[in-house]
């Protein structure tokens, strides 16, 4: 059996991962895996030499100034070449087992929006599209029977452990903590973006990796496991566990729980998203135990890292509020990356816009578009470049 | 749905907590249970109140010269009274549910066999009639239909980890390493039965805390499990694990581990094998990772415990080389609490039954029968007792 795949974000990390999961498993036999598309941002050398390695039936550059760029790299080689949103989106549409949607950040909702439509299956890695546009797809999915995989190491766990859901009383995710675990306030408050990118555990990408450090990466996947599992809030818990060897846990009203374990490897989720319902064989390391001999549980301190308590107010204040978390925080991120403002900026930023959204006239919108998650996207930005802008001491404490 | 039980084993540790179990189920309408027969070995007080507080429609003790007592006890209650082996395998083959199988020791596969005969459905507790006659019971159960659901904690875990057992790479059990963990081999050799039964995580009956006190319960659990998930002995591995959080694990080949957790707690493993496929919901202590902060994990010390290396030979030497284990180790753990010999001379008389009989008539039974296994307990207990008897320097070492 062929399992025709397509991948958005292919030269990102998670993208990176999933090829090397597919390589993998052709090259020992363990699965057959074609590719029908591939698509990349702006990463047109990276993207061309997937593809030529691949042998994708289409490659999409979202960049459309690289298109020629593209096509020059993959002249002769029989590979479509197309560039753009509305590129992205048709290729995504087109027929497949799994569509693997690993474009980050809000970006990605909209070819993920497509494929969903479509009908494709989706292996999702973008935990901002189903923040900002969860319900929006899970509506979209029933629709057309779309089927919708996590690839978040913690929701792959929750995943494999939930069973048919019945009997569940709360679910965890557990979070390494990332590199200012044990820092004070003071340390984190001049903290560069060198030292928030910094991962103890995890190998991802810049933006991740500073949401890793604010625990706001965090934050974002309390959202998806509430959004993606349909479990209130309030039943849903984020416990700090250095090691990463246990990803997430589900806990059943017998006293049993079930948790799902590895060495910190994307490649183990991506393989379960992308193989589903059978595992495909991986080179990842295997899990000992004994020679890792030690695991540890904190509760999370919320003095430090305010962004499950925001989460946790944006899960109460609706649809809306995610979109403002999220955006607000890509915004807060991107200022933070370019030295406009300081790490502990950050979750100030998206608190006060979390609050200025609060009473403005977006508070009760339903999301129920992509055009509305667009408009509340660009809200959430503006509060944030114009404090940015505005005010030397923004976001004023 | 009245789900109808019998306990077989009911004033042991495990059936007290089945029962324990049961009324919390009835009581808060979480499950409906009836309980069909109660079986006891001698405890003819703590079965008449069980009895006369579940109402079953038969009560058993395996001891015929205790009938008149029990009768008397019952006298009134409309409750059947009987005695004897051949009432324990005609009450354990009267339709029902699920009988729970917790008759400790060899003592318990005759009732074993007789429900699984009538087609009964199994939750089994009693390791040593797996180990002693797994073949026998997965035949029968393969001829009448009946299920066999483990109720060890190790074994209830991988059971609810292993899925449909595809991909499956390894099995883990856990071990708390019991009292003896961090004691030296000269401590271990003055050792006293109180002190072995002081069991620092599980609370159980005197012959399983001696047992765990010497690895031997995880060499038990280790062949269970073999037996049971059919998995080849070099593909299971024992972990010491003191906070005994982790009851086991399945390791599957795209590095993913699943796992099941809980408080040290009976009660859950109980109604899981009790309730299955639901989850009967109970009021053990709730998981709290945080709170415990830290699991700790181990390779077994072979030096100062043969149990499991023992295990794996007798894996290694076929049926009834685990049928001489097990019954060795019954004798060599009652001469042990008689004073007759130390805590090390345990796993020295094992060893030394083992090696005797592969060079026995014995060697290469199949264990086809129950006579077949009855015989060669017997000549795994008269070896350890004849040693016993005419060598004070027994089992020389």
């Amino acid at each position: 059996m062929v399992r025709k795949v397509s991948i958005f974000g292919s030269t990102g990390s998670i993208g990176r991962s999933a090829i090397d999961v597919i390589c993998n498993a052709n090259e020992t036999g363990a699965a057959e895996f074609s590719v029908e598309a591939l698509a990349a941002g702006r990463d047109v050398e990276g993207l061309a030499s997937q593809a030529l390695k691949l042998k994708p039936k289409i490659a999409v550059i979202a960049d459309e100034s690289r298109k020629v760029e593209l096509a020059a790299l993959l002249a002769g080689s029989g590979i479509e070449v197309a560039a753009g949103e509305g590129a992205l989106n048709e290729a995504a549409a087109r027929p497949c087992d799994r569509v693997l949607a690993a474009i980050v950040g809000a970006a990605g909702l909209g070819s993920t929006l497509a494929a969903i439509k479509a009908g494709n299956d989706i292996a999702i890695a973008n935990k901002e599209s189903i923040v900002c546009g969860g319900q929006l797809m899970l509506g979209e999915a029933r629709q057309s029977g779309a089927r919708i995989f996590p690839v978040d190491s913690e929701h792959s766990a929750i995943f494999q452990c939930i069973g048919d859901g019945r009997s569940l009383e709360n679910l965890t995710i557990t979070a390494s903590g990332g590199p200012f675990r044990n820092w004070s306030l003071e340390q984190m408050a001049t903290a560069t973006p060198a030292q928030a990118a910094a991962h103890p555990v995890w190998s991802m990408g810049i933006k991740n990796s500073i949401d890793s450090a604010s625990l706001m990466n965090k934050a974002l996947e309390f959202i998806e496991a509430a959004v993606l599992f349909d479990v209130a809030a309030d039943h849903i818990n984020v416990l700090v566990h250095p090691q990463s060897i246990i990803h997430g846990m589900a806990h059943f009203d017998d006293g049993s729980v079930i948790a799902q374990l590895g060495c910190p490897d994307m490649r183990t989720p991506i393989s379960y998203a992308l193989g589903w319902p059978d595992r495909i064989p991986t080179t990842v390391d295997r899990l000992n135990l004994a020679q890792i001999s030690n695991l540890e549980f904190f509760e999370v301190d919320e003095e430090r890292f305010a962004s499950i308590r925001l989460a946790r107010e944006a899960m109460g204040a609706g649809p809306a509020a995610r979109v403002v978390l999220n955006c607000a925080n890509e915004a807060a991120v991107s200022a933070f990356i370019a030295g406009e403002c300081g790490f502990l900026d950050i979750s100030r930023l998206v608190e006060a816009a979390l609050e200025r959204f609060s009473s403005g006239n977006f508070a009760s919108s339903k999301c129920e578009t992509l055009e509305e998650i667009a408009e509340i996207s660009r809200y959430g930005r503006f509060l944030v470049s114009q404090w940015l802008n505005n005010a030397p001491s923004r976001a004023g404490g």
